[in-house]
């Protein structure tokens, strides 16, 4: 591997516009050649073509892929205006997220030729060349700066070299052959015996800022602080060595050392030892990109997050301690303690990765960091975390869904990059995630601690009814209209005056924000709901602070929503709040005594007012309140027309719902403020909105 | 019949408030206990719960509901504040529409005894007297003036006292007795021939003021004026004898003399004579209130519209000259040129009228009124005129189904009342209606003419969605948003400049109001929608300069609304409209020529936007414009989603249906706008409303 360093990414903060061509200029064109080189390692035309496994395309899609990414997203930031080949790139834009199954049709594609392909990509090399040298550029190169589609393009590029350098290792030998520019490591040896390292405790704040010095994709910026209880950290990688005990235990067959998900994998996969091991002879042994070679025992085990765990849970029984997988704060206090930096640009790096090595793993005992080796590099790292935004995520205008897919608590973050790991993926910040059943070139550290693993949910609601719900609760205001939750909670507060305020209930929560916002006053806020799915927004809410949706724009595009409990001032209520699924026309004994009990557009979605309005009194403290607030939007799908309260003629005459309201709660209680109507508005998408009007009566409970 | 004269409705300009309570005592006792003495009639208890036809509740309903009628009423408007027998008011408060031939359900009902319904009718008299007397009183009694309920209650007993009595006649014999205060006329004779009275041409002006001198009922308030063609009425009402001939011509076997409607009613009564003639030993009796006695042939037929109107057009058949009913303008004018007039409150009506001669109907050749006979009372005249609202309707807040049921082009008016019409019944402004097979004490008046009779139709648009459409385009702004069909058909204007304005197109004109909008500047306006209804609306419009509907306003209560070409300022447009139901997708030839196209909430609501798109610059002259708004609101079940031209990712990229507009029309069209967001609002009750972002972009066709 006589090559040059394979070039780093930019530092975005140079101020020099014509060293930054020359940088983005160098940068390009090194990332697209050597991707091109990626492929000489294919023995033929159907390697092309033969899918390498079922549920990606083949690997010529992979080779147009990165060029048509540059045009799409050249035309999003108008750098360019029309398409190079209009055919070509819409064949050419989608990959595959390795969790659709049945997505994949092969009669849509109608492959071009390689040297087709490769004509296209050198129009496309072309073309960004020549823009990376004559159009306008203004410093710095920031996220709102058009030239940042250019850094994206690639870095898209360096992901897909090691995506791509994956795939050809699960290609059948015979489509691949040796490349003297893909050269694995030659040397093993007997592998090391692992041992802990204590680490101490410490503090991690991880998230970049906007104005970072080097490209990233969306997940890294923001913030996020975590105290990190001491542990022991292995001080090696799992090598293949270490890792043969687990398979010789009969690892692979006892459920009991799998998570219920790795469990029915491994039935789905048959696995019984790691993907890239091939028993021949009796002999293990080890396919590399291109060749299969005797097993290197002292290597890196290559597994993925499930076999890691199993491994994890099986040394845990054998040692009697917990052995589990770092999380991400975990592998990143690690890393700070190693003391490991990235070397200057020109310099090559202390660890195998960047392909400033060679082309496969090596021993895990080749690099020391400090007291650990392969801190970084050699191969990626699974971590316990599931991949979930750091406070402040936004995404990337021109790329909203690199990212968001990923956030449903199924992808855990992979830290350290492997010896192919270039560019943006080198950088301990980086945090890329795959869902666990996937292989990359990726092992695992194990820890010993008495602590879980912190594991925050990332999950965005996707659900139209229950987003829309989020947004109203905890979203923005539209066409002036305050918010709802709140208006009515201080309305209802305004009314306490001198009652007790111990505690109130929030009958009918949905979201939640009203038994938030009731807190302020009271001591104790009880939210209800009939919906489990709505109890669950409150509960990661008081939980986590956080709650994360999607919410419909224009058809089937979404945006992307992260609405916090500390920025509506609220953090500190988060120990008074309770929430509970239950049914406001049945509602168990427990929930009495209160002081207040609010009911916000809950009445015309009860199966049966009356009966919850006629006895609601016997849940509330003589001289409490009842705060009603409905449009008084009569559905029979809700509501059976006969257990309508009011919107009628009766005997003749008009009988509003407040008439109905009057003659059920008069035994009980007395109305202690005209109706008054307060809006709200609940967002559908960009154009379209409810607005209502919330009739709000306040009583008091007089018997 | 030696009884004082029955108290006439009172002048309300009277400024002396203890006068006042005088009256109007004298009023309310004078009615409630000649009501009560209408029962006397009654042979027996069981006449009371027997019932009389089998679409009305039995007498003893009646009895007590005009008695809970003021108790429903004074509640309302707040003059008391509890009900004296919730029971009874539960149960005499809703009568039966003589339309609904399958709500009634004896089993709902276990009628009190008389004794018990007389007692509660006590109770009411006596309440409502202290009130007339204590009530605190602001002159003058107006629709904003609690007392106007007292009026109404009043006069609501008048009209029952009318009803009750033809319920009565239709009772049994047996049921019944005569009653010296209820004394018919005695004295009979030869018929007189009829003949025709030569009436000149005119004009008439209908419609009370708000500030009337008399009470009113919703319908008699408004303006309406109309020209009248000379004609020539029969100078006597249709007396039993002339009826006969038609009778004894086989009028009732002749389906050609009959309307479609009028065959259908005479095939399910099986009528062969009028309702209340008997034969008995081969001679014709006569059926009064209380007894029969031989034919009055010299008195008025009584009859239902249908029989009337069969009646005419065998006439017309003899005469070979158009004979019809008057229409109720042609009453008015024949009544103007009578010149018969209202006599002082304490005179005597020339007329058989108020019950101010006998209890029952007398000969046609009685009462002269200038050159003709029986211009008001005797007995009721039907007219053509399917009862409609004058312009500027309201309905009375406390009683918004008095008239507006009858709102269906079903209900005919009845005019000049009967022998016992009073009150209120006996004002030539009152506009009574009844189905057009039902029985009053009613006959007809006929009119030879050339002219056909003016039908305004009243109907109301009662589907939710066409009215919410209606409302839309031509109700009242909410939120100080800018009704959405001007906005756009003002930008479209702005955008012509001096282009040629000869002929645009409204196309999903929906209710219209873009059509009649853009007439104001384009010589020729065509309005075209897929649906028939819609279309209606504006034809309509066009034709009548006036559109009716309900809005819900909470649950099943509604709203009545009228709106006018005239108050929008678009009556002159009304002649450069024309409407049409079409296809925007597959539009026919013939439209094509524009200069200017608006398709507004069009786009997203088409089964192929991408077909209409693609051809609509085939409709448009070059130069022309094309005006696209839409809030983008794809929704699968009115376009199939291969159909959405955006919305949705595209080759990986966000592809709006912005750049699908863009997409699709680059071929024809420069879009010379920027995108700007017109916004909508639909009320779909009150308290709830869409609150919307129509996009609109400005297109020209450039080739």
């Amino acid at each position: 591997m006589a090559q040059p360093l394979f070039s780093r990414t930019p530092l975005l903060t140079d101020n020099n516009p014509q060293a930054t061509r020359q940088v983005l200029l160098d940068y390009f064109l090194d990332t697209f050649d050597r991707y091109e080189s990626l492929f000489d390692t294919l023995a033929n035309e159907e390697a092309y073509y033969k899918k390498t496994i079922s549920l990606r395309h083949p690997l010529i899609f992979y080779l147009g892929h990165t060029a048509t990414f540059f045009i799409n997203k050249l035309l999003l930031v108008h750098l360019i205006d029309q398409r190079i080949n209009p055919r070509f790139e819409s064949m050419f834009a989608v990959g595959v997220d390795e969790m659709s199954w049945d997505d994949l049709n092969d009669a849509h594609y109608d492959w071009p030729s390689v040297s087709e392909v490769k004509a296209y990509r050198q129009q496309v090399r072309h073309l960004v060349s020549q823009l990376i040298q004559e159009s306008p550029l203004t410093l710095p190169i920031n996220w709102q700066n058009p030239w940042w589609a250019i850094i994206m393009g690639i870095e898209h590029e360096r992901i897909h070299l090691e995506t791509s350098s994956v795939l050809i290792r699960q290609h059948d030998l015979s489509y691949v052959k040796n490349h003297p520019a893909w050269q694995p490591c030659l040397q093993t040896s007997q592998a090391p015996s692992n041992t802990f390292v204590a680490i101490p405790a410490g503090t991690v704040s991880l998230g970049k800022a906007k104005d970072a010095a080097f490209y990233g994709w969306d997940n890294e910026y923001g913030q996020h602080q975590a105290d990190i209880a001491p542990f022991a950290a292995s001080r090696y990688l799992v090598s293949n060595q270490e890792f043969l005990a687990f398979v010789e235990a009969n690892g692979y067959q006892q459920s009991s050392y799998w998570s219920e998900e790795g469990w029915a994998w491994r039935n789905f996969s048959a696995a019984s030892h790691p993907t890239f091991w091939r028993k021949k002879d009796n002999t293990w042994h080890l396919r590399l990109m291109t060749q299969e070679v005797p097993m290197c025992w002292d290597w890196p085990v290559e597994v993925n997050y499930h076999e890691a765990k199993a491994f994890c849970e099986w040394l845990s029984q054998q040692q009697g301690q917990q052995i589990r997988l770092p999380t991400e704060d975990e592998w990143q206090h690690l890393y700070q303690y190693s003391g490991f930096a990235l070397p200057a640009a020109q310099q090559t790096h202390l660890a195998n990765l960047h392909l400033d090595h060679q082309a496969s793993a090596c021993a895990v005992n080749r690099f020391a960091h400090g007291e650990l080796f392969d801190v970084v590099g050699n191969v990626w790292q699974w971590t316990e975390t599931p991949t979930y935004p750091f406070d402040g995520f936004d995404v990337h205008p021109i790329y909203d869904d690199f990212t968001t897919p990923t956030f449903d608590d199924r992808h855990n973050i992979i830290k350290g990059g492997s010896w192919i790991s270039c560019g943006n993926e080198s950088l301990p910040e980086s945090r890329y995630a795959f869902r666990r059943h996937f292989f990359q070139h990726a092992g695992f550290r194990y820890i010993a601690t008495n602590n879980s693993a912190n594991i925050i949910s990332s999950r965005y609601e996707t659900d139209k009814f229950m987003s829309e719900y989020a947004e109203f609760h905890y979203g923005d205001s539209y066409f002036g209209v305050a918010n709802f939750s709140q208006a009515l909670a201080t309305l209802g507060i305004s009314y306490m005056t001198e009652r007790p305020a111990r505690h109130a209930l929030d009958l009918g929560c949905a979201s939640g924000r009203a038994t938030f916002e009731l807190a302020r006053h009271f001591q104790q806020v009880t939210g209800i709901d009939f919906s489990a799915r709505f109890v669950q927004q409150g509960v990661q809410l008081a939980e986590q602070g956080v709650l994360r949706y999607t919410l419909t724009e224009e058809g089937e595009l979404v945006s992307y929503k992260e609405r916090r409990l500390a920025d509506l001032g609220l953090d500190n209520t988060r120990h008074k709040v309770q929430f509970y699924q239950g049914d406001a026309c049945n509602l168990k004994t427990q929930f009495t005594g209160y002081d207040l009990i609010l009911a916000a557009n809950l009445i015309d979605r009860l199966y049966s007012p009356r009966k919850f309005l006629s006895s609601i009194h016997e849940r509330l403290q003589l001289g409490g309140l009842l705060i009603l607030a409905s449009p008084y939007t009569w559905l029979v799908e809700h509501t059976p027309r006969e257990e309508w309260i009011g919107g009628f003629k009766q005997d003749g005459e008009s009988f509003s719902t407040l008439d109905g309201l009057k003659a059920i709660l008069q035994n009980h209680f007395k109305l202690i403020s005209e109706p008054q109507e307060v809006p709200f508005v609940i967002k559908e998408t960009k154009h379209k909105f409810q607005h209502s009007l919330s009739e709000v009566t306040v009583w008091e409970r007089i018997k």
